[in-house]
């Protein structure tokens, strides 16, 4: 191809690896990353690249593997200024005692957008780029998202308690269609219906949101089976086990996202799979609350859509999905028994491919292919702690830590360019950050 | 006090917050370390530091948690040239047809000098000031450490298998007495037995060991009970579990260093705490290997002195103390069914002042006391990564990555200074490292 045949694109990624998620398993060396507004329009070894296309800019990763922006499938983002604040309790002390009082104090607008701010610049640096939200003021969180170009789904939450978002079961109704409403048309962010939990919510309040999710086409997004306890008590109180009362109202399908699912039986898990629910597993949160161990390697195993999220800040203590990836891969196989489960390549497709179908968003992003949105992390392996390297995947998932991240794109926006935040104001939102810090632990 | 009562010392650390581990569970604020020679003089408020003392040099660390240099109680370093060259495969897979054919074709002096190097820059950049060697080849380990000023247990190793750096059971106890020899009267150096296993040691080498340790004064550094089959094979064809072979052998005693014990009885438990044992928990290696899991917080409970290691790089795959720290504390919750296990402070002092006991070093090293060797490793806390900031332990256990270590000091001399490696050629180590890798990827 002659020169004068290229085509004009906005951005050239040379990397030295390319970890497209999409086929499996593969790992291409010097290739590049061609994006045309927010899409990936190519990927192809960086020589034909070079002559085939004519770049705005070009950014070279000699030393990096460029893998797709990583996925966080569940979390509470406002809570990340309540990160390590009430640690080492038992889980009803934890929540009675500091973590409800506090949002009782503060939860509103403001300390919604802090927090999500926060959360922004913690995932960014930590090569995340779309996150599963879910908390209250939806309105607040999709705005923030909005204002620093991140891609989310904002949960729209319902639950058969007041709070400060919401008296009543008709006013988280209408607010969160209002919230819905507003986000219509909206590129980065879409919206999911997150009814907190089976024990918190009525079978009238999950009729109307299988309804409606049905109606708007949006998931559902809900903490399930978390404890044995959970599912013990339910037992005990209604005769079903919370998943067979779900199922008898007809939410177990392809639009369910279970969160958690530590105490599953192997029926359980076959239905996930024939009826296409994608399991959120956030292994960290589950060992430090002492919930229980998700037996992640047979919902593998069982085909079906296993993502990874960190869960809130209150409770992990970061947004690491790094961090979560490893222990993910790690635990997976002392919970089989078996040396071999849950492999490198496998952690890191349910972190991007399988975070991303769990939210809908499976044709969009979650893998580096042509036709994608172009949401891409580029991860620095020359250091010490990389060296030797043998197998990409390994590294990334078993001794990569998330500061080596050094570039992120969403939509084709560079978001992070050489370990810096563009378009944040870290300094102004530290300063926030710390007086929210004395505010709250004077509570 | 006036000024010309002021006593000169070589160096005083001033910092935020200083975790002394002894006392358990403080924090200091704006406390100083007064270092002479290679000793620890003071802790104090740092006012009245800089009254007392005129230093040589000062050093300021406005936005960093001051903490013991980290101990690794049980690790492999040589092995750190195979990080990940073999992962996600059943064990024996693992080691018969990866791990001891390479080992077969490389192990030799130079193999084991760039291991230990490349280790030691990433044992520094993450905290680490002191490592319980277990390897072959204990003369070029004890060289490489002795020639970067690096603290080290170096094991002594015996097993009934020629390799090579021993053909006969005779050669492996002569070898280990030279190496001891050689050691002694080194200040940063001691050593021990490292018989490899109960399954790969016999009764009579035991013995000895038991006889020589003894006469030495040193520890008995053992892999014991890593899995369920380990204990159930030995049961089999002996009638006996090894921890009960090993207390028939009178090796149940304070100098033996159990590590993984995953497959233990309470009553094992109990003779632990009776006998003064020391055992070393390396979840993530017992995670990965799919070993089983480690009653930590029983160990805990039953005033066992508890420490923590990460394996070798074959197996974990990294010398990331804190990465261990957060999965040990977080592990160790779910395994015993309670959030409010195996706390953060404990952590920090199973990473500390526990493996320094295990070593036969509690009253050299592992806590920030006047009289200790002054082993310090400095963490910002400053990133917003780290914030907000309640409560230093949690942050440090739950929310910190390695790469935030910014100084390091063995025995009072500085090897690590805002995240440069001192009196190490990085290119030089890399470029070796770089050659290994081919090399062995070859095989």
């Amino acid at each position: 191809m002659n020169e004068a045949a290229a085509q004009s694109v906005d951005l050239l990624i040379e990397a030295r690896w390319v970890v497209p998620v999409e086929p499996h398993g593969v790992v291409l060396e010097h290739h590049a990353v061609v994006v045309r507004d927010d899409v990936i329009v190519a990927l192809l070894p960086i020589d034909e690249a070079r002559a085939a296309y004519a770049p705005k800019q070009t950014v070279k990763l000699p030393a990096h593997a460029l893998i797709p922006g990583l996925v966080n499938a569940h979390t509470h983002n406002p809570m990340t200024l309540l990160r390590g604040l009430a640690d080492d309790l038992p889980l009803m002390t934890w929540l009675e005692e500091h973590i409800w009082p506090v949002e009782g104090k503060v939860m509103g607008p403001e300390f919604i957008r802090d927090g999500v701010e926060l959360a922004i610049a913690e995932m960014l640096r930590g090569g995340t780029t779309c996150a599963n939200e879910n908390y209250f003021f939806p309105d607040a969180i999709a705005a923030t998202y909005k204002r620093y170009g991140f891609r989310a789904v904002v949960g729209l939450p319902v639950i058969e308690f007041p709070s400060p978002w919401a008296k009543t079961r008709d006013e988280y109704f209408e607010r969160a269609l209002t919230v819905h409403d507003e986000l219509r048309g909206n590129k980065l962010l879409t919206s999911a219906f997150v009814p907190h939990a089976p024990y918190t919510v009525s079978d009238e309040s999950f009729e109307r949101i299988r309804v409606l999710a049905d109606q708007l086409d949006i998931p559902v997004h809900l903490h399930l089976h978390e404890t044995q306890k959970e599912v013990d008590d339910a037992k005990r109180e209604s005769g079903l086990r919370p998943f067979q009362r779900l199922q008898k109202l007809g939410l177990v399908n392809d639009r369910l996202i279970a969160v958690h699912m530590t105490a599953v039986t192997d029926a359980e898990i076959a239905a996930c799979a024939e009826a296409g629910v994608s399991v959120v597993h956030c292994p960290e949160s589950n060992l430090k609350l002492a919930s229980g161990f998700c037996p992640a390697e047979k919902f593998r195993e069982a085909g079906v859509n296993l993502a990874i999220g960190t869960d809130g800040c209150a409770s992990n203590n970061d947004l690491d999905m790094f961090g979560e990836m490893r222990v993910a891969a790690q635990l997976a196989k002392a919970v089989a028994h078996k040396a071999d489960a849950f492999d490198a390549a496998f952690a890191l497709r349910a972190a991007t491919l399988h975070g991303a179908r769990a939210m809908g968003l499976g044709e969009r992003i979650g893998s580096i292919e042509p036709g994608k949105q172009a949401d891409l992390a580029a991860v620095r392996l020359d250091a010490l702690e990389s060296r030797p390297l043998y197998d990409v995947a390994s590294q990334l998932v078993y001794a990569t830590g998330r500061h080596q991240v050094s570039d992120v794109w969403i939509a084709g926006q560079r978001k992070l360019a050489d370990r810096e935040l563009i378009g944040m104001d870290v300094p102004d939102l530290l300063e926030r950050v710390e007086a929210w810090r004395g505010r709250i632990a004077a509570i």
